[in-house]
């Protein structure tokens, strides 16, 4: 028999293909014989599809092999596409040809529940599961929006180093390194204070890459290795920053919402608490954020950060993220510009999550005057000498500037709605985990 | 007298605003005077702009001002826009108004000649300069056309750890950090074994970020922390990926001549070699680059990878990005597939830039038969256990697959025509160099 060989297709590209025998290939997700009909369900990474494989309809031996298909083995299939609004993706196959690649052995991933640690041990297949999928291809839109937001604003994307020679806020939660003959070096917590430079040159920059913390920390938001947006801007002030922020949450929500709704469904999110964001954040002062702690049996000290259990409180009392602005100034980094209004607090921002999900962003004015960062460092028992180029940007045209970095995997959890961010990054590394 | 507020205006947006009054707020890049006329170009990271001060034009006080500005001093200007051709940007303010923000203490960097490594020292201010922003500038629109690329083509986003626990071939260039209390951990060379798990997933994946090699080698084509973007697709053969590695350098470089060809006449880079790649890039089997090697008396033994040398006298033999396929299998990692008609070879393939880049691209099809990776990791002496993960991949649904990585600041250096690398990365990290 001679067979024309038909086009390869991507599943998510079927209905392009309406009428035609096409080649799927991928691995096997679901099996199913009734009487002399078989029905195999495709994963190919771009969605799923069902294949009917009726005796008589494809050679003997292909019909056959059928038979030793196991769950995730990958095949070739070969059939007609039919419009079949019942099936997952609205189209079918009917197979002519089916060729197995390989024989998967025995899956141990199955549709009833795992332990999240057996789970977690085997990472690497459990992103074959649709769930994880989705997630995956949210964190995708996730941060092309948050690149294309900041390119359509004329932010200049800067990488910043990972590599950096100094503790700048001590060394106890810092992945430490023998950088060659040279002493040691620390992977970076932020690229904040580099971005701070690079904004002196070409005024608006971000940049986008993974950050490490040495916490001993296990909660549900904690990642010792994350990703953060992070921008900084001439010229800024708090107001600016505030706004910047607000924009890009709202134009990243909502493009998510635009996009990728489908799979917000498919892992249940409701998608009322995203929506929300269209209307303009709440904005607290830190004081205010006290008196509404105290409402709530939660006081709390004036000059004392906000806890997770705090932010959770603030979080829920509004149907979308807040703006916590004006911390004391004791609570917050060193570089932060006092409020001129009221120089014990700083002019500094975080965004809190809805639902108990958190801080989300955290953000800044920062010293401009050059004796007033000397005497914050000094202040803080920071070394100066290893500041000095920081230091320079107050002494060769120092501006307002200002920014804030926003960590990916908490406002993935936020968007697709789940309990932990372990599983809004590939391979996600915890206190008591680096494998896979 | 009652001013005003004008509209605040980025240099590269005063088109918009011909005939209107605006405030450039920036960084003093050249004074000059003659007369009564006072003449201060300002740059504030979109462009320069030249604006004229006439005495009596603005008030006497501002007018003064001028006396006291230095370079890299920031200030606001805010005058009348107006079209000049002769005028950087095409556009000249007459000043209305002057006001100092900072004045800057005496800037060490001049026009004049300064060695490498006081420039490295004072890279923070260095990047001020308009070169050093147009190579960045390059870089920024040479990662957004790698995201773009791969994005249009179904391509998902998989961050791939940096904290690997395994030295999968061997230690000696990898930086190593003490993982909590979970042993030794280390920085990540390459994303893609972990982006062929994803690739089962997902089907066609890639992943971008800083990669790291603790060297000893100081060329000019060497880091310790550069970024990479590497692609993996299920069902890719060597010949597919040397399609896509050639089909994604052909579109960044066309989309660089297409966005920022003023930025690589501000370097003085001669495009033809650029425009070049619009053609289909030739393609050397290892055995045909050995005999090129031979003619220009660089005889090599079969089995040698090529080196530096090597390849500069390669790529030097034709105008355009060059592919050297299947390299002896001893010279190369151990995940790659054997070349069916000749298993001595691998199918691999390394894409030399012209101009004596070097390499830019290396991938290949990768082993997708359990027996024959678990035969390589032993001929290999590497671990097992560790890679019990990546195994797994050759035990459900294994599939032909293959991937690339390609190396940003080599490409950005070929496409600005940069001597060294050390220019293309924000802040760069080299074997004698961490700082700032």
């Amino acid at each position: 028999m001679i067979r024309e060989k038909p086009v390869v297709s991507d599943i998510a590209e079927l209905y392009r293909h309406n009428g035609q025998t096409v080649t799927l290939r991928g691995w096997v997700y679901h099996l199913r014989s009734s009487g002399k009909v078989r029905f195999l369900v495709l994963r190919d990474g771009t969605g799923l599809a069902q294949a009917v494989l009726v005796k008589g309809n494809l050679p003997e031996e292909d019909f056959q092999e059928f038979e030793r298909l196991t769950l995730e083995s990958s095949v070739a299939l070969t059939g007609l596409v039919k419009a079949e609004p019942r099936a997952p993706g609205g189209y079918e196959l009917e197979a002519t040809g089916l060729t197995p690649i390989h024989i998967a052995q025995d899956y141990p991933i199955s549709p009833k529940e795992h332990g999240v640690a057996f789970l977690m041990d085997r990472r690497h297949l459990w992103l074959r599961s649709p769930r994880q999928q989705a997630i995956l291809r949210v964190r995708d839109e996730v941060c092309r929006a948050c690149r294309d937001f900041f390119h359509d604003r004329g932010f200049v994307l800067v990488d910043t180093p990972i590599l950096t020679p100094t503790a700048c806020e001590g060394t106890t939660s810092l992945f430490e390194t023998d950088y060659l003959d040279r002493g040691k070096a620390y992977l970076s917590q932020s690229g904040q204070l580099y971005l701070e430079a690079a904004a002196m040159a070409l005024g608006r920059v971000y940049c986008f890459g993974p950050t490490f913390r040495a916490e001993k920390s296990k909660t549900r938001r904690h990642l010792t290795e994350f990703w953060m947006v992070e921008a900084e801007a001439a010229f800024y002030t708090l107001e600016d920053v505030m706004e910047l922020a607000e924009s890009l949450v709202r134009t990243v929500v909502l493009r998510v919402l635009e996009h990728q709704e489908a799979r917000l469904h498919l892992l249940e999110r409701d998608i009322a608490p995203l929506a929300a964001v269209a209307e303009p954040f709440p904005r607290l002062s830190y004081a205010q954020a006290l008196e509404h702690l105290k409402e709530h049996g939660k006081e709390m000290a004036w000059g004392d950060d906000l806890g997770g259990d705090e932010e959770t409180v603030i979080s829920q009392l509004f149907p979308r993220p807040v703006l916590v602005h004006r911390y004391p100034q004791e609570a917050k980094a060193f570089y932060m510009e006092p409020d001129p209004e009221d120089p014990r607090l700083a002019l500094c921002v975080d965004m809190l999550a809805p639902e108990g999900y958190g801080e989300i962003v955290g953000g800044s004015q920062r010293i401009a005057d050059l004796d007033t960062l000397l005497a914050r460092i000094r202040e803080h028992h920071l070394p100066e000498e290893p500041l000095e180029w920081y230091l320079d940007l107050r002494r060769y045209g120092s501006v307002p500037h200002g920014g804030f970095g926003m960590g990916i995997e908490r406002l993935v959890a936020w968007i697709c709605g789940l309990h932990h961010v372990r599983e809004t990054i590939p391979f996600p590394r915890l206190l008591d985990r680096i494998y896979p």
